[in-house]
């Protein structure tokens, strides 16, 4: 058991972040969309890649002190279609970057059915799913994926690092209940599981880590010690190629695609995107997809349990009562991070704020 | 060891599968159409889904024969846009109508970016690799994925098969040696793999299977008694949410986007199919791209081979290679294939070919 953390509610923590970002002289519209995108993720419940990241990790107040994450991105249109556009984002902050670049697919996705943007030069973009759900309330299907340095996945087969986890997050709107979403890394798990186990002290099951010499381990602080996660499914055996291949695909569309570069190539935490949507009403009417997605997730919800589950889940279904929860009630912090955000509104002038009251 | 086994010439396969549908009453041009698509299987290596299901796979000759399949198909365009069409396929043969549905992607993504169709009511449309390999030589990027009756996958946490092996493919274009091409099913292994272990009499890695009870086998034939294939990554702890995302995600655009159905509720053998293709040159020039993926590849084949292995493959460099390999020396067929072929001849009075001598 774990002490109850303490909850913020999530417009204090946007407004704080907002602030912290303007501090660093990113222009208000900008801080508020990279604020908004953070925190998206932590409402979902996707600790690893929400608020937790603003202090230390060098796609935000790091990159931006150090001059890594260019505060006033001149943001170019390298090529354009009716349905696609290729954007260099020079540098700028990814969550306040890709979000436009999202919006651009939505309205071409719009106007002639499906719509793609592929952006390099990006610094992090925070959560893929914070994309792919950005295209269920025009009535779309959002696609969203990124690369990054490879030094996270080993190809099948090699004992050195060639891949980032490349994660992909696909979402569709449903008619009542949670929609469908998935994002994942396509590694066995994501990275920031390990930044979360190594935060709790506490192992990572052997099937999730490789140290640097490519043995096995359970302890957190290998996979900082150069260490690295199989791709998803394991060994060549249990199609641990696949989730390779996925990789590569990622590294495919969202690095080459975008001329930001492959894996293996890319330094510090700079990320290739790759963004889309179809429109629902391209295909048949919105609700006859919507009714048919309902009975899809409904059945599998229906699913009889296996012993020792209570009951099958859908793909996104967690985020989204998650996110209904953290609405509510605020969202959990870590004491760490609460104290490493502190810590920057002091240096920034900015008033980390209080959490909310333990009722409700 | 296995003793060699006989090897035919494609365009022999060809001609046979293509005199065989024609005697089944499908005109001309689809039958060609559907053994192109067949024998492209073969070559690949994906023996699983090539000449070896003309005879007894109910997307073929049985269903040609029972009503199943539609020889003459109305194919009707439900909604268009510039880059998205919808299709009915009215019980068509699969491999001849989905290629069609293919090309009029490619002609979208070739005059605005890019191009999706989905199709509803089709048959088995053979390996989804011939889809997405068919965008490379118009410079483009494919992408092919089909959703099935869902009996071989069990949800993560349930004990009742709910989904298809869902499979994925994606191809991009090279400038020299292997493209990228990944072409897998969501589960652990396809079903197919059951089929070939089935008819060579083998065991195989109780990782693939559980019977009817959803315990671990290693005996093919309780796959095909009600057993099921985990998704890809297994149990939920080593990332089997994500192989089970993975194949809802099939069933949304190739099932529910083109209005076929989900898995748990199609009957036999009918498939929904989502294809699509980005062209290349709407992002960046062509030549840059494909330099760049060059790179990127030969970066991967380079790594260190990890203890015990020769060397790091990139995906689909093993189909290209045997491609290259059985268009110069001929298809090896299986004893069983080649017994089954032969009695489809006889009946309908279409001479099996000759073998192609052994030397070369």
């Amino acid at each position: 058991m774990i002490a109850a953390r303490p909850r913020y509610a999530a417009e204090d923590l946007r407004r704080f972040v907002t602030e912290v970002f303007e501090r660093l002289d990113v222009p208000p519209e900008d801080a508020r969309v990279g604020a908004e995108t953070l925190v998206h993720a932590d409402l979902l419940g996707i600790d690893s890649h929400g608020v937790a990241h603003v202090a230390r990790h060098p796609g935000y107040v790091v990159g931006l002190r150090g001059g890594w994450v260019n505060p006033h991105p001149q943001v170019r249109v390298l090529r354009e279609t009716p349905s696609t556009v290729a954007l260099d984002a020079d540098g700028g902050l990814g969550v306040a970057v890709a979000p436009r670049a999202m919006a651009r697919a939505l309205d071409k996705a719009a106007a002639v059915g499906c719509g793609f943007a592929a952006v390099r030069n990006s610094r992090h973009i925070g959560a893929a799913a914070h994309y792919s759900l950005m295209a269920l309330d025009r009535g779309m299907i959002g696609i969203a994926m990124c690369n990054g340095p490879g030094t996270a996945m080993v190809p099948t087969f090699g004992r050195e690092a060639r891949l980032s986890t490349n994660p992909v997050s696909v979402a569709a709107p449903a008619r009542q209940g949670a929609p469908f979403m998935m994002d994942f890394g396509t590694t066995v798990v994501a990275g920031g599981k390990m930044e979360l186990a190594l935060r709790d002290n506490k192992p990572v099951p052997a099937a999730w880590l490789r140290d640097k010499a490519g043995r096995p381990s359970t302890d957190p602080r290998d996979f900082f010690a150069g260490g690295t996660i199989p791709p998803l499914g394991g060994d060549a055996e249990t199609g641990g190629y696949k989730g390779y291949a996925l990789a590569v695909m990622v590294d495919v569309l969202s690095g080459v695609l975008s001329g930001t570069g492959y894996g293996a190539m890319l330094s510090l935490q700079t990320q290739g995107v790759f963004l889309g949507a179809w429109q629902v009403e391209a295909f048949l009417p919105f609700d006859d997809f919507t009714g048919m997605l309902d009975k899809a997730l409904g059945t599998l919800r229906e699913t009889p349990p296996a012993d020792g589950h209570e009951r099958v889940l859908t793909p996104g279904e967690r985020e989204w009562s998650t996110q209904e929860e953290r609405s509510r009630l605020g969202i959990p912090l870590h004491p760490t991070v609460v104290e490493e955000l502190r810590g920057v509104g002091t240096e920034l002038d900015v008033r980390f704020p209080s959490a909310v009251p333990v009722s409700a």
